[in-house]
């Protein structure tokens, strides 16, 4: 497997800045997210201070951005990292597309949606899991709640309904969902109902929500983001968010964060400026082990 | 006097920044710097990484900040701060043309030129100074020796030779120096060679070069920037930069500093990043204070 130097979760501010400059200082880089970038910048109606761009909108900062990384010849690779392994040498990246290898990382994933249900950290990897696509296997002949943030978790459902007997789909946002495969459009159940917790014993045996309670084998939440101490384990936090030095190190070598993910002000000059540290803080680190290994 | 709610002393990109965001939560501001901006923006040849401006020249770059200024309503008051003084309720700044007053303060003025000289920091006050025009009536029948970081500072010399006796000048520059003015000329005497160190006993009693030994009555060092610990004193210094948190606060309350002065890596975009922060904090520490006082 192709080992990168530097892997960069992300594709806001943060990420964007960090990948051009890792990718100035020569390092070969990995930059995972939405080849759409942040939905937030892109929603902006106008960003009054990003110094150098006065009056500018977020459709328009979209713009620079993605003109910059064609300039700086970097490709977003589509993916969601689910669960990232420090193996001591070099770090284990599980994608729902891929598995992929670095000798760091930088994370820069911005702000989770929101809190825990209540049980989800309890039953996560018993029963409840952040990827379907990644564990539908485990699902054949059994059936699955699937908790969606967005609307492009339907294929995932979709694809969970192909192998599992049974789907019951919980949508978390307005769209009309529309589930379009003939061959599994009978197995899936859409629920409009707010899930509370995860309950069961020795593993997750089923989801409770405001009026019901429903019997399943196994629970997925599919957000936007991961939340950083179930995207890395062991990882330090600080409330809601990584706890990073002025250098933007965690506490786990060769692990870096930047951006919204490490704390206010929420601003798309300060993610950049910090992606930039990071990176060249994650340039450092590889300089300094190589030196070591000499 | 009146006073302002936040003084950021420096025009580069991290006192921009913070003027920029400080302007936008309705703060009252005092920009202090050069209307030039940053030489060292201005003579950048391609900044790379400065994220949604690829490919940018340093003068592109400072007409883009520029331009985001006018936007913004933002002047910049052309001054020097020689030494800024926390007084409990506010802050007092000694400028070349005139004091101030401020709520909070936020330092940007880079990376000192570099090292102190021997005996500059022992003899400070006494006899050693940073601005002759504060200090030129002090020389009335007396002699000084002026260090010149650039060529602007020669008309600093000929004020104070309209008072003093005698003017020995330093320039640490390569550009011809030009005296003009008729009726000092004669006492400015221009040496070409490299200070080492002040000597003296109670007081500053001579200028000692690589070559030779000058007994004056005073040595002034006029460069481009104070360094900041001889700016603010008791400030919290970690080697040449100023120690901070996460959030841009020095050890003095409602003292903040960010850009270059405050660490590596020097790079436009970290500064303009952490000027957005300095502001920030700044504002809420102003909030702080008023529900303070109520």
């Amino acid at each position: 497997m192709e080992r990168y130097d530097i892997a960069i979760i992300g594709t806001g501010p943060a990420g964007l800045s960090a990948a051009i400059t890792a990718k100035i200082r020569n390092k070969n880089i990995l930059l995972i997210g939405s080849k759409t970038l942040s939905p937030k910048v892109e929603k902006a109606h106008t960003i009054q201070n990003y110094l150098g761009m006065p009056e500018v909108s977020g459709a328009e900062l979209q713009t620079a951005f993605t003109d910059h990384l064609a300039d700086s010849q970097i490709e977003i690779t589509e993916d969601k990292i689910h669960a990232i392994y420090a193996m001591g040498a070099y770090f284990m990246l599980q994608g729902s597309g891929a598995n992929y290898e670095a000798s760091s990382v930088i994370l820069a994933t911005g702000v989770s949606a929101g809190r825990l249900y209540e049980g989800e950290e309890q039953f996560l990897g018993r029963g409840v899991s952040y990827c379907a696509t990644c564990d539908a296997a485990l699902y054949k002949g059994k059936s699955a709640a699937i908790v969606g943030f967005s609307p492009k978790e339907e294929a995932e459902a979709e694809f969970m309904a192909e192998i599992a007997d049974k789907v019951l789909y919980f949508p978390m946002y307005k769209d009309e969902v529309q589930f379009s495969e003939e061959n599994t459009k009978d197995k899936i159940e859409v629920i409009r109902e707010v899930p509370v917790s995860v309950e069961g014993s020795m593993k997750a045996e089923r989801l409770v929500t405001r009026d019901n309670s429903y019997d399943v084998d196994g629970v997925f939440f599919l957000r936007e983001s991961v939340s950083p101490a179930q995207l890395v384990p062991g990882l330090k936090m600080n409330g809601n968010h990584i706890e990073v030095t002025r250098n933007m190190a965690t506490n786990i070598a060769g692990c870096f964060a930047c951006g919204d993910i490490v704390g206010t002000p929420y601003q798309y000059i300060k993610s950049a400026g910090e992606g930039n540290v990071a990176a060249l803080a994650a340039v450092s680190y590889l300089d300094q082990k190589k030196r070591a290994q000499k």
